[in-house]
C-alpha cells in the first residue's frame, strides 16, 4: 500500500463522512493493511464511534449462519436500520475463493445501499484477526451503521476473541447428533447469550432445544440473564422476528443493568494495555545494540549455557530496569 | 498452591532426577499453576532439555487420535524408547469429565513405567495453553523421554500454536465426506508434515488420500519435504509401523537439513521475546501512579475526549520514553 498524501486522506474522510461506500471500503483496507494512514484515520473517526449495536453470530460450519445473518439483516432493514455485516473466515489463505463462495453469493444479493458487507479472510497470519475485526466494526460504526452483524465459524479460540467484539452473541446450532457436544467442546456454550436451533424443520429440533437448556443450567451464572433458545428456519425466514426480539431484549438488559457500559470500559482498558505493550516493545527493540545482544543470548540458550529465563533477567538488568 | 520450601524443591528435583513419576507430576503441576517455584525449577531443569523428539498429532474430533497415539506409543516402546504423551483438550472447563473420558481410558491402559501420560485441560483461560503445553513437554524432555506425543483436537488457532511445540506434525483425518474441506478450513492442511487417513477400512479411504495429495500440491512450498499420506487403522494397528517410519524420515530430513536447529533457535527467540514483553509490562504497571493514570485515560476515552491511540501516546510520553 503506497503512502497516501495528507490531502488525499482528508478527501477520503470527506467522502466517508458523506456516506460514500467506496471511501468506506478504502478506509477499511488501509486499516486492514496497517498502512501508515491507519492511525490518524482511526483517530479522526473515533468521536463518531460507539453508536452501533454489535451482534456476533457464530456456530459450527454448516449451521446456516450466512443465511441467518442475511435474513436478520433484511429484517433490520424493515425498521430502516443501517446494517453492517462483517463475515470473518479464519480459514487458510490457500483455501481461496471456494470457502468464501457462499458469502460472495450473499454479497451478490445485496444491492441495498443501507447494507454494507465486508468479508475478512486471514492473509497468512491469524494473530491480528480479532483486532482487525474490531477495527473494521469500529469503522462501520463511524460510517453510521445502527447494527453490525459479525459472522464467524465457531470452532476455536479465535472465535471467542472475535465474539468479544460483539455486544450480543448468538450461537447457531442445527439438530444433528453430536452437534451440541461439539459446541460444548468448542466453548460455544459459554459465550452464547442467545441460542438458535436453525433448520428447525429437521427431526430432533425440540430435543436439541432441551439439550441446550440442560447444558445452560450447568453453566456457572455470572449475571441474571438466562439465554433464550430460539428455533429458526433461516431459509424460509421462520423465527427471524423472534430472534430479533430476543436480541433486543438482551440489548435492553445490558443497557439497563449498565453491563454494556462496563463491558465497553473493559474493552477500552484492554485496547490501551495492548497498544501500550506493543509500543513499549517496539521502543525497546529500537534501542542501540539491543537486537544484537538478544541474538548473542539466543546462542547462549541454544548451547544451554543459560536458560531463557536467565537470559531475560539479564537483558532486563542490562537495560537499567530495576526490578 | 502453597509455597514449597526451598529444601522441598531440592528434594523434589532429586526425586525427579531419580525418575520418580510422582515427582514429575508435581513438577508439572507447579509449572501449570504458575507457582513461585516454577521459574527456579525450569531454570534448574533447562540443561537437561532438548533431547526428546516431539510429535504433534492433530485432527478433527472423532478421527481416532487417542487410539493412534496409544498404538504409536506402544510401537515406540518396542524400541525401548521412553515415551511422554501430552493430551491437550482445549474444551470448555465445564464440559468436565465426559469429554476427557477416552483419555482416561487410554491412561488406564498404561501401567508401563516407560510411558508418562499427562492430560491438560483448560481451566478457564485458553490464553496460556500453548505456552503451558510447551513447558510440560520441556519437563517430560528433562525427565528423560525420547519421544513426546502431543495430542490436540484440530479445530482452531489454538492447535496451530500448540503444533508449534512439535518437531513433526501428524494430521489425522478419516474418510468422511467433507472432512478434508473442514481440515482445510481449520488450517490443518498447512501444518501437516505427515498425513494419516485413519479408519482406512472405511469406504472412501483411497479417494481421501487422493484428495489430500491434490490439496497438498496447491500448498505453497517452503521446503523440499513432500508430506506423505499414510493409511492407518489404529484399532487393529494397521499402518502404525509405516507411520513411525515416515516420522523417522521426517526427523532425518529436519536434522540433516539443519531445519530442526533453525526451528529450535526460532522457538528460543520467540520465548525470550515473549518473556521480555511480559516482564516489561509488569514492570511498567508497578510504577507509582501508573494504574491510576490509565484509569483516568480510560474514562477520557469512554467520553470520547481522546482516542485510545492518543491515550497510549500520552502515557508513553509522560513516562519519559522518547519516541
Amino acid at each position: 500500500m503506497s503512502i497516501v498524501l495528507e490531502s488525499t486522506v482528508e478527501e477520503l474522510l470527506r467522502r466517508f463522512a458523506r456516506g460514500d461506500r467506496r471511501a468506506c471500503g478504502q478506509v477499511i483496507s488501509l486499516v486492514e493493511d496497517e498502512a501508515a494512514e491507519a492511525k490518524p484515520i482511526l483517530n479522526k473517526l473515533y468521536p463518531l464511534m460507539g453508536r452501533a449495536y454489535r451482534v456476533g453470530v457464530t456456530g459450527p460450519p454448516g449451521a446456516g449462519k450466512s443465511t441467518l445473518v442475511e435474513k436478520l439483516a433484511r429484517h433490520l432493514r424493515e425498521y430502516d436500520y443501517r446494517v453492517g455485516i462483517v463475515a470473518v473466515d479464519p480459514s487458510s489463505p490457500f483455501s481461496g475463493g471456494a470457502v468464501l463462495g457462499d458469502r460472495v453469493r450473499m454479497a451478490a444479493l445485496f444491492t441495498d445501499p443501507g447494507v454494507y458487507i465486508r468479508s475478512m479472510a486471514t492473509r497468512g497470519s491469524l494473530g491480528g484477526l480479532a483486532r482487525r475485526t474490531r477495527e473494521v466494526c469500529d469503522i462501520l460504526d463511524a460510517f453510521g451503521c445502527d447494527y453490525i452483524l459479525i459472522e464467524t465459524v465457531g470452532v476455536g479460540q479465535m472465535e471467542l476473541d472475535i465474539a468479544e467484539a460483539a455486544d450480543s452473541t448468538v450461537v447457531v446450532l442445527v439438530p444433528e447428533s453430536g452437534d451440541s457436544i461439539q459446541a460444548l467442546k468448542a466453548g460455544l456454550m459459554e459465550i452464547g447469550e442467545i441460542f438458535c436451533v436453525n433448520k428447525c424443520d429437521r427431526e430432533g429440533a425440540d430435543r436439541m432445544v432441551l439439550e441446550i437448556q440442560t447444558m445452560l443450567e450447568l453453566r456457572p451464572k455470572n449475571d441474571s440473564w438466562i439465554p433464550p433458545v430460539v428455533k429458526t428456519a433461516a431459509i424460509s425466514g421462520l423465527g427471524i422476528e423472534e430472534l430479533y426480539e430476543r436480541i433486543s431484549a438482551h440489548r435492553r438488559y445490558l443497557e439497563t443493568s449498565s453491563i454494556l457500559e462496563e463491558r465497553r470500559r473493559r474493552a477500552v482498558r484492554t485496547e490501551i494495555e495492548r497498544r501500550l505493550s506493543e509500543k513499549l516493545q517496539s521502543w525497546l527493540w529500537r534501542r542501540d545494540g539491543f537486537k544484537e545482544r538478544v541474538e548473542e543470548l539466543v546462542e547462549a540458550v541454544m548451547t544451554r549455557r543459560v536458560s531463557p529465563y536467565e537470559a531475560v533477567d539479564l537483558l532486563f538488568k542490562e537495560r537499567g530496569f530495576d526490578e
